[in-house]
């Protein structure tokens, strides 16, 4: 069963490039905020915003650990976006399949009309 | 190799909840603008803009017949997002796989002790 309002906070959240970039960062590993702010030019006040937002919706999570706050990418985060995404590509899927059987009979028939002209 | 932008204009599109029910609905089949501005209660004209947003970014396609445009969603239009999420969720899972060795590597470095002791 699908979550809608996951779908939407998440959707919400990848919306924003920023948030993307940040999200694959941290899917090639762990980092703290400060490693994240660096190549974005951004400030610490603003990463952190963006990374309360992917938390929000359970994208990554973080650990404070003395005066470091490290975060990483959270396995399975984006999974109902991606079973959404399966969900609608199946039945189109299918929908393409029997195109190509509609085709496949089409291409069929002359042959066959044709075999027996000959 | 990932398209930034078509992954952006698809989650620009996906991030529109009517949009996402639009596609909800034609992944169960193809639809006239009639059929879909039907169950939202919303105009021809306000309908007609989602479809173009959805078809911008290829996640759909018309065809005008007579007066009658008919939608079908297009096959592969999410393909660009999944492969988006695919590539965040594997190594995300590489990591939890790797946490699950390490742990169960501390688990049997006591064992491996114990069994000297013993």
């Amino acid at each position: 069963m699908l979550n809608y309002s996951e779908i939407d906070n998440i959707l919400r959240a990848l919306v924003e490039p920023t948030r993307r970039a940040i999200l694959e960062r941290l899917s090639r590993g762990p980092a703290t905020v400060s490693q994240l702010a660096e190549p974005f030019g951004m400030t610490f006040a603003a990463v952190l915003q963006h990374l309360q937002t992917l938390e929000a919706c359970e994208l990554i999570r973080s650990e404070k650990i003395g005066r470091v706050r490290t975060c990483r990418i959270e396995p399975g985060g984006l999974a109902p976006l991606a079973d959404w995404i399966a969900e609608r590509r199946i039945p189109a899927e299918r929908q393409l399949d029997r195109l190509g059987q509609i085709l496949a009979e089409t291409d069929q028939s002359p042959k066959k009309n044709q075999d027996q002209k000959q």
